[in-house]
């Protein structure tokens, strides 16, 4: 499979790990990086990771083949709007927004309607670490890849999109743009605002030092996702805040309740919760280890 | 440092860690342990970890100059007053439950009055695995343990006590009791009905098998503290509703006002809560690695 000129917008973990991973495979000719940091793309430059570069995203896509979009959800409006007018006519945009339907309707804005080139996706993928000198040719060796293709969406955009997250070892799936909303709000956007809105509770409460020195492990292992980029995560929240403003409604009925019955002592009611917790916990998310191929680190617990 | 007889009720991973610790300090010279099950009683004596053993609460603790009881907090009340009689008057007693005004209101009420030899404990220490073949000496070493002396509560039990620990290897200090229970609900229970809390909101959404399923890395790791022991957190729950109760009010109101920002897309005060609670966990709960020795395990985010 030789998937041309490919043009990466946005070269951190995700982007040059598509790009380092799609190199390794042997099925990119040259591929150029975009970015407003000069430092981080002469590193990408220096790490092999990119070929050439540029700051002007317009020059990226001229004479791209494939254009990978990596940027944050609040910079999509005006990356595809300086995209207008650049790109050859087959080509084929993708990109890795964690929130679809907001990335669609940016595109659409720009482009006037949504051009049959773009396929709309999301790597459940990443790690902790970020910038190109995070990024490695693995990290969508196993991982889900969700594409949303839009009404316009060609069949041979979308099966070109399939075969490069194909090359890159990972397991796609296509899934209906508001569905995906729905479904990553409540698997990862709920669990980042419960850990924010912990350690800003107990943050915010008197004599916080002391709360905070006696969390040990358990706690440390569990809030580890509220050090996420806020940035990141404001414009995640705006950008899904139909979807993840219901599911929250959701689970402040269900933590409304658990407060309610913890209040009046309930331990049979307590007891009937936990246990259905456990179970779908044990049931669904151990299940998971067989797809991602990753074991559960051991944590500590209180 | 000679401790002489000791007395495990309830011989697991905190009852059998306390207990390999100390036999491989050499400071008891027999140990006898106690509980229900002969099975779990027969690999502890097979493995080493204690010298004999009982079914009878009674029978274990006399002739023990140090008690340690590891039993549920739903069995504390029922352990008391099993003893009642049977200690040597200068006995030791200290317990190892995540909740103390329960432990020592159940004391209370099975002495008529708090003996001088009470200490009432708490280790922040533990795994995932539980039985006494998950036990090791090594468990406390470097933990915190917490002692919440009782206006009864004699020097030299407290002196003895804190040696015990201190022979394990952890780091020993005392707080007032109801702070204990505050300092707790808002550190270890509040995450972990939170974890049930979220667990469950999905198990009760239509079509969770497939919400579960793109439930990736971070989630697992999130979501592992809702796989603990449904028996136990009832327990603590009961008996900690006061503290618990209050603090998820507090975390209520923190998340009622973080859906109701989400829901108008105000985009500048989420990056603002979120940057507090990011700069709070960076600060306090990065720095809990100098204490506990443990570095944190890499986790995947989405």
């Amino acid at each position: 499979m030789r998937l041309g000129r490919l043009a990466v917008i946005g070269v951190g973990l995700i982007g040059g790990s598509l790009a380092r991973a799609l190199r390794a495979a042997g099925a990119v000719e040259h591929v150029v990086g975009c970015g407003r940091g000069r430092a981080n793309l002469e590193k990408a430059l220096n790490l092999g990771v990119i070929d050439s570069y540029t700051h002007d995203v317009g020059e990226a896509v001229s004479g791209a083949d494939l254009v990978f979009l990596a940027v944050p959800l609040g910079a999509m409006a005006s990356t595809f709007a300086a995209m207008r007018g650049h790109l050859k006519e087959d080509a084929v945009i993708t990109d890795g927004g964690s929130v679809k339907a907001s990335v669609i309707e940016d595109c659409r804005a720009a482009f006037g309607e949504l051009p049959s080139g773009f396929v709309p996706g999301h790597p459940i993928a990443g790690t902790e670490n970020s910038g190109v000198e995070a990024s490695f040719a693995e990290l969508y060796h196993n991982r889900r890849i969700i594409l949303t293709p839009t009404a316009a969406t060609s069949d041979q955009a979308l099966r070109r999109v399939e075969a490069m997250w194909g090359l890159c070892g990972a397991e796609v799936t296509r899934m209906e743009i508001g569905h995906h909303d729905e479904v990553l709000a409540a698997t990862s956007h709920l669990p980042h605002m419960l850990a924010f809105g912990l350690v800003d509770t107990l943050a915010r409460m008197k004599e916080n030092d002391e709360i905070f020195r006696y969390a040990a492990g358990g706690f440390r292992d569990f809030t580890r996702i509220a050090s996420s980029n806020p940035v990141m995560w404001r414009d995640i929240c705006v950008a899904n805040r139909e979807a993840l403003g219901a599911v929250m409604g959701l689970y402040l009925n269900e933590m409304s309740e658990l407060a309610e019955t913890i209040r009046r002592g309930d331990g049979e009611r307590l007891l009937e919760i936990f246990s259905r917790a456990k179970g779908a916990r044990d049931r669904y998310v151990d299940g998971l280890e067989d797809c991602s191929g990753a074991s559960a680190p051991q944590s500590r617990q209180e």
